[in-house]
């Protein structure tokens, strides 16, 4: 019962928004586990991409030490980072870069606030973000939080989606569509690359295009390479677009993730890399001004670790391991006949489910889910018939795309950044779909 | 040597703009040290409200424990906090609130990440903020990113300011001026109590003035509560204004931190709680687009602590520390006939130093302070002769205000949380000033 007497007129961003993926899949976990069919099982979440497991033992270890060695860690961190942290980044890095140095380098509270930095630094009012779709959904209230407006530009999926395996490099941008999208008022482009959810890595040759289009029109680059250490097609390996041209490291910011590469989500350490220090300086401004510093502990901890993994093969042997997990999937799906993106990156892959039959007329989907796009209802239908968690993917795409390519609300996207056992009760489970299969 | 050939132009928030004060001291410190009164020396730091120790070994115990013991601690926390963190802050604020819910808190990344994201979530552009003056700067920058505007309203000096004691009741807000603030875009008020930089904790009677005002108007409080464990009149106690009328609580949203009440300002934990659930939905919608979720494992952390401070006396243990520091300064300050405002709250006094005779004409000062009000001045000449570092207060007010008001450029803040026999050694220093009083 409210008392409450006071209108509340919030910003309108926040008015009236439908619910987010990640709350629309909590629901949809919830639903489904009260379902009779569900009764005596556990749930398994191939759902958000969280690891089900404990980061590795040094990083934790590094992190209490960090606690106890000096009174300081425990206080507010330099708002550019701490400087053990800032040294491991450039070092490690430089294997890429050519000669970073400490002012090349900004620390932020996780991948997410250093994007909002970056287009709150950069961004005034009504000035446009091209975004490359799909997207990730948090790019978008990044944009719209300092009032930027967005352009989408699509990467087109494959003409037969639903048929066979696909390649990353099958997802294609169309170069004029880019072009086209581009104003006098564009100043920066969103490019994700390991792609989340598509799995695909941006070839040379792609990012050249982008790069030369970017440079020509002066609109910096946001290259969120957070899923870096996570690549699986090694005659490629990971082209890093700030890498490979001096004109592109000018306008590029590349943003980086310790909760992926430590598989500690919860620990909100990120950052920004950009050759060009004068252009850092603005996110920097901003990211003080939004979370003052970055935990302070777990950047010691960081700077320790990263530096230890890049001798002790840790980054080699998780690309092993995700390798292993992926094949798993790929093999139950290969036995469904249920098409996907092989991915070249990430520890996502996205599924077409539209082999399965789902009784999409005939079945009885909560309230909630009856205006929403097919790959809602074919998750609700996965929880309650196999107690398996996805994501929709259509929330990665934009209304419009949806409804003139109804083809991607058979989508479905599997996080695999689980234990192998864990992996294994999901594909024992997913199994059970070959009789429903067309 | 830069080789940029593309311009940036960045946010106009950020560019062109001056240093900020934190930024400032951290060079006059730099540049002191390098003073020969200074080769043989340690500088001792009463500036940046940091604390010089560990926080209590009790966090830093359950922070390892939370690291080791469960592997989803590491991973993302929900976007609203980790529940057993809402369930304390609930057990513990219920002694002074009536009835407080799991709906009425949200956790956020530090306090300031609190403001903002208060600002972000009811702010549309050009909304009006009022902001009482002196003020602490990141509240201008948390305005502003949200394209609002800032009405100050002045909380007075006693006009006798450079002479003998005052108390924080002597700092006083002219309630015309506060209505005559508001007008129809009006939206915010930020309240800080107990206030940093004067350590006036507001009275029930003037929280009812301001509580009233607000409410006849609609205009939401942001009560910025942060130093609440830090009072020492034990006469009024810490009167928080959400609890002194239900109107009150229905327009007010308090922030709190835990940096602050355990001395981990590098843990990156805080907090706002509102009796109005459905206000607190915009902030905590914003929140999750600002920083996604907090930091997991102090979260964890802080559940366990603040349970356990509620019972071991950690908080009263702390405000007889506090009062045990604040008095050797005093102590001091009457030695030398300086005159200061006695905090009834926070780890922050203000003392004038009208009455030293600092050679402001005559002195080499750096290029950068020439034109920076005298306080700037007087840190600087205070670095070099003492060694001691304090933080210059004209920054805490407008420009304004300070030209109409030159007598608040005589007003350095010390902050306190420091060691005891830190603050011995500033207070040694100190009373060298002895010879330079008028």
């Amino acid at each position: 019962m409210s008392t409450n007497t006071k209108s509340i007129t919030a910003n309108s961003l926040f008015v009236n928004i439908p619910k987010d993926v990640w709350t629309m899949t909590a629901e949809i976990t919830g639903m489904a586990k009260q379902h009779p069919k569900n009764a005596n099982r556990e749930m398994i979440s191939l759902g958000q991409g969280f690891f089900s497991y404990s980061p590795p033992q040094f990083l934790l270890d590094a992190t209490s030490n960090a606690l106890n060695s000096d009174p300081l860690n425990n206080q507010y961190a330099p708002t550019r980072g701490d400087l053990r942290l800032i040294e491991s980044i450039k070092n490690y890095y430089n294997q890429f870069y050519d000669g970073l140095q400490n002012e090349n380098i900004t620390i932020t509270t996780g991948a997410n606030e250093a994007i909002l930095a970056i287009l709150i630094g950069l961004l005034n009012p009504h000035e446009e973000v091209i975004v490359l779709e799909p997207f990730f959904d948090q790019y978008i209230s990044n944009i719209k939080i300092p009032q930027g407006k967005i352009k989408y530009v699509t990467i087109h999926p494959p003409s037969d989606l639903s048929q066979g395996k696909h390649s990353g490099n099958d997802w294609k941008i169309n170069y004029d569509e880019l072009e086209a999208a581009i104003n006098e008022k564009t100043k920066v482009l969103i490019l994700n690359t390991p792609h989340n959810p598509i799995g695909k890595i941006f070839t040379k040759e792609e990012l050249t295009k982008i790069g030369d289009i970017c440079y020509k029109h002066n609109i910096k680059i946001i290259s969120d390479e957070v899923y870096e250490q996570l690549y699986f097609d090694d005659s490629q390996g990971f082209p890093r677009i700030a890498t490979l041209d001096p004109k592109y490291a000018e306008i590029t910011l590349t943003v980086g993730s310790f909760g992926k590469a430590f598989c500690a989500t919860g620990h909100r350490v990120g950052y920004i890399i950009s050759k060009n220090a004068e252009l850092l300086k603005y996110p920097a401004a901003a990211h003080t001004r939004i979370c003052f510093s970055t935990p302070h502990p777990p950047q010691v901890a960081c700077a320790e670790s990263l530096t230890l993994a890049s001798k002790n093969g840790y980054f080699e042997d998780m690309r092993v391991n995700y390798n292993d997990k992926f094949q798993k999937l790929m093999k139950v799906f290969d036995f469904l006949n249920i098409s996907y993106t092989v991915p070249q990156g990430t520890y996502f892959i996205i599924a077409d489910f539209s082999n399965v039959n789902v009784p999409f007329e005939t079945y009885e989907f909560p309230e909630e889910l009856q205006s929403k796009p097919r790959d809602f209802k074919l998750c609700y239908w996965l929880a309650v018939e196999l107690g398996v968690i996805t994501i929709p993917t259509t929330e990665f795409f934009t209304d419009e795309y949806v409804k003139k390519n109804p083809s991607v609300e058979y989508l479905l996207r599997f996080a695999v950044c689980k234990t192998d056992d864990y992996i294994d009760r999901a594909c024992e489970r997913l199994k059970e779909l070959k009789p429903h299969m067309k």
